[in-house]
């Protein structure tokens, strides 16, 4: 492992090796996680910062990636504005109470300790670096807007294009309510803030210039504005790599659908972190390992360059092969 | 209309305005198609050249595009290699029978009569350009290996990767059995021939590079060798345009994740179509013209460009909607 090669990446500086950790690292797939998850259930986890950081701890240890990333949920800052997250088996987060829009919106912080979670992990494991997270504005709407997910944006996209004022408006109060969040985890402690707008690649490029573009860019602004780097993950995207970088974000985490050596000359003066496919790491260890070798031939001596899953870790994954694929990110080969 | 501009793009060649039609016109959202499905079932459909012909020509009246589409279903021709193919409502098409790998695969042609299909059309309406189609040797196999759709490739994919000369095989055995379909259509008199391969975006560009690309261009050259234009349709994939241009199609159709502008550079000298997305189209019809005056702006004057949405029509679209865009694309303004 190297954290001085992580923390120097998240800067956009040159790097000894290639730092790495994954989406998702702390999950199902793991027999640790797993374990805690009988004990507690998603919410209890996210109040008890003790065991936050347990969570976050196990796949630095069993796996030797280069940062740990706070374990919580996207849409629970909804919380900080009225509304109200059940985390339902089998569906995932279920969102009610008061819609964000047509009403005058408070942002009422300590709901949940998301701050005394990564103080926590930090007295724990002070040289670990931590990566914080929030929701994009849109994705967390879509989970406001719709039961399970609309991963599609079909309901989201609907309300977007027909009713644009209450969009905008809920867009509005959901970035306030996700900057809280980010707010909170930067006075903890963390190293970067990744912003997930995991749904963004479901929109055209014109439909985000004409509909989002500029409330994002604003979201985004406010969030480096904290003073933490931003690493910008957003899924589909890929076409329309010119769109992302009017962001300004510091990273862009890009999915699986893109050579990174393109990508990186669109985002010549960012950081870049990614893309494995998530379905390769889970099905076949030897691709997994001859993909990755590829990916870090072409993206050696790239200054800013943190690997990564093009998405998070799926619940199929074999530890194992993980373990197996951050040695093969740090040592010489295979 | 102008029938003549479809048939000038689709060689390549400089057009007066633009041409236009849309994937899956003749489908659920238009009332004339909805009371066909009261008296026939979709493989009934199929089977009656002079329904399909009815079913084609709707569109072409109604919405004043300029070009028809076979109707037909991809999966349909399994059959030829003596599988079975049952539509369920609400499903779609389910695949049994002998797999395709592991034994001696025999085409029997004239199972279905796309041959004849295409010759009742074109007695029907000679002026009439017509859009043949096969799907894509892996989207189909995901028809195969999973009931319902895998449009993740989930299933398709783990096959692929772990068992690897099986699906080459497989993909060797659905591509004679497409490139039969496809044979038919052409002697039928089609202009040009759309390949499906809808869901190959799920890959990454290194696992299509290692796995399935070599067989792909292949089948696409045995489709052009037929003598007509191969259009290659596929969605998601528009990160790595510079990977589909390997497949040496004539015409790329793309989906909405792109600025057709620079797909257009990256694929200067091919043909292309598309691209505006089919939720708006069926959530906005305002938003639907402007973001299609975008497109028009962009692309005038492009040679070998023929308007279409990035998918199919969705059925909750109002047919006023698409008649109104035709007219867009036709005419001056909106």
């Amino acid at each position: 492992m190297s954290y001085r090669d992580m923390r120097r990446a998240l800067r956009l500086e040159e790097t000894e090796g290639i730092p790495v950790w994954f989406m998702r690292q702390a999950g199902r797939y793991m027999r640790a996680y797993r374990d805690v998850r009988k004990r507690y259930t998603i919410r209890q986890v996210c109040m008890l910062p003790d065991v936050v950081s347990e969570v976050m701890e196990a796949p630095v240890q069993r796996l030797g990636v280069d940062a740990a990333i706070l374990f919580s949920d996207i849409t629970l800052p909804l919380e900080y504005i009225g509304m109200h997250v059940e985390f339902q088996e089998g569906i995932g987060p279920v969102v009610s109470g008061p819609v964000p829009w047509g009403r005058e919106v408070e942002v009422r912080p300590d709901v949940f300790p998301l701050r005394g979670s990564v103080e926590a992990f930090r007295k724990r494991d002070p040289d670990v670096p931590v990566i914080g997270f929030c929701g994009g504005p849109l994705t967390v709407l879509s989970y406001v807007l719709s039961t399970g997910t609309d991963r599609e944006l079909e309901v989201t996209r609907k309300f977007m294009l027909t009713r644009r004022e209450e969009f905008m408006e809920a867009i509005s109060n959901i970035s306030a309510a996700l900057l809280q969040a980010a707010r909170e985890q930067v006075s903890g402690g963390v190293d970067a803030v990744q912003v997930f707008d995991s749904w963004l690649g479901a929109l055209s490029p014109s439909t985000i210039r004409n509909f989002y573009l500029e409330a994002l860019r604003d979201f985004v602004s406010s969030v480096r504005e904290l003073g933490k780097p931003v690493i910008f993950f957003s899924t589909g995207t890929s076409g329309y790599l010119e769109v992302l970088r009017e962001l300004d974000a510091d990273i862009y985490s890009l999915d699986w659908r893109v050579d990174l050596a393109r990508a990186s000359s669109v985002l010549r003066d960012r950081g870049i972190q990614g893309n494995l496919d998530p379905y390769v790491v889970s099905a076949s260890r030897e691709e997994c390992i001859r993909e990755a070798m590829e990916i870090k031939e072409r993206m050696k001596g790239r200054a800013g360059y943190i690997f990564n899953l093009g998405h998070g870790v799926r619940p199929d994954t074999d530890e194992e092969t993980l373990r197996a694929l951050a040695e093969t990110v740090h040592g010489g080969g295979a």
